[in-house]
């Protein structure tokens, strides 16, 4: 085969990959195709991740701007961290692109420094969902002994005026994302509270109860988590 | 700018369209964007389309073998028809792949011909999980009156032995599909079955109440339903 037809053919599988996975019709993964470390790299360097995550945030902020409030203050956006508002694409640059097996101590060290910068048109869409009076609540499936750490890094990178930070305690660490996620969300319900928007890189931020009344999915070609 | 480069520019942006589209992180649209018609149609005509429905077939099926049955006969799985089972695309190839504004009129003459083709990978899915024992409900947005030529249409095109075939009744007709579909699944799930797989090309398929163990999204590229 010709060096071209044998590169359009790896083209072909990875974005028909990719395209499987965010549609979520995948088994669980714990690394990208090694066939497709190129292809993640290129995608998420290039102009594609970018393109997608500045289209992201405009969807999400034509429904933001649409949304009719009652003015009792209970009209929340829940955000996502991780891949959401702070990138770790520094990380991953050094770790493969997802084709290295997940490193929680390594991952863990990296949180520690605090340095992710912030994801540009999430940052944009954060601050005029702030400005539109919804409360903003953030959802991660950081633990809780890294609050520090994640209140001084999402300040640095510009994210100021949040509601509520709610991350793991200790005897959530073993829960799957989508139930801790699912078990916050009926809280938030619980409480009177309306779940507008939600935006996340997983569909574990996004499934499950509670769901919010429109979800944004953000890109992400680099990890699953179940 | 040169030919190439604008090119190219079309292409991210129809990428990440369509990603968006798929993603389901758009508002609901009426048709595909101007510019993107023949991006559209080049992915539908052309081998992305193709790869596409068989990959989402080939996850399926690993799912399908997968699960562990009980044996009394409850384990069910949900197929959509128009563009999961039953392809329209001799339709759309007439009507701009989803650049025009949808004709009810229209598509109902095509409909009532009873000449759509099967989607070759999900035949072969269809046949491998009636194989494998599970019981197959067609879940359908077309109308109780295009019953009969429904059911020819899915025997000419290869599809036997599934157990429900379920229509919209005169009223249930403007009924949002994701309500309609859900309000159906919440039915089977009262009559004791287990909703193992979904497969469907719009997230209104698949999303709401009494959702399946894992969802199957097809592309389409061409129309949203709400």
């Amino acid at each position: 085969m010709h060096k071209k037809a044998a590169e359009e053919d790896v083209d072909l599988h990875c974005t028909t990959w990719r395209f499987a996975a965010e549609m979520n019709n995948l088994a669980p993964w714990k690394s990208i195709p090694a066939e497709c470390a190129d292809y993640v790299k290129n995608y998420v360097m290039g102009k594609g991740y970018a393109t997608d995550l500045e289209r992201v945030s405009e969807e999400a902020l034509i429904f933001a701007n649409s949304v009719e409030f009652s003015g009792d203050g209970k009209d929340i956006w829940v955000f996502d961290i991780d891949e959401t508002l702070l990138s770790n694409l520094p990380y991953y640059i050094d770790h493969g692109f997802g084709l290295e097996l997940f490193d929680h101590s390594e991952f863990d060290k990296w949180v520690e420094r605090g340095v992710a910068p912030a994801i540009a048109p999430s940052l944009k869409l954060y601050q005029r969902v702030v400005d539109l009076g919804y409360k903003v609540f953030l959802l991660t499936g950081r633990k809780e002994s890294h609050r520090l750490v994640t209140v001084e890094n999402l300040i640095n990178a510009g994210f100021q005026n949040w509601d509520k930070l709610i991350l793991r305690s200790p005897e959530e660490q073993h829960k799957m994302a989508t139930l801790y996620k699912s078990e916050k969300r009926d809280e938030m319900v619980k409480e009177g509270y309306r779940i507008r928007g939600n935006s996340g890189d997983q569909w574990s931020d996004l499934l499950g109860t509670s769901m919010s009344q429109r979800s944004f999915k953000l890109a992400n070609p680099m990890y699953y988590i179940p």
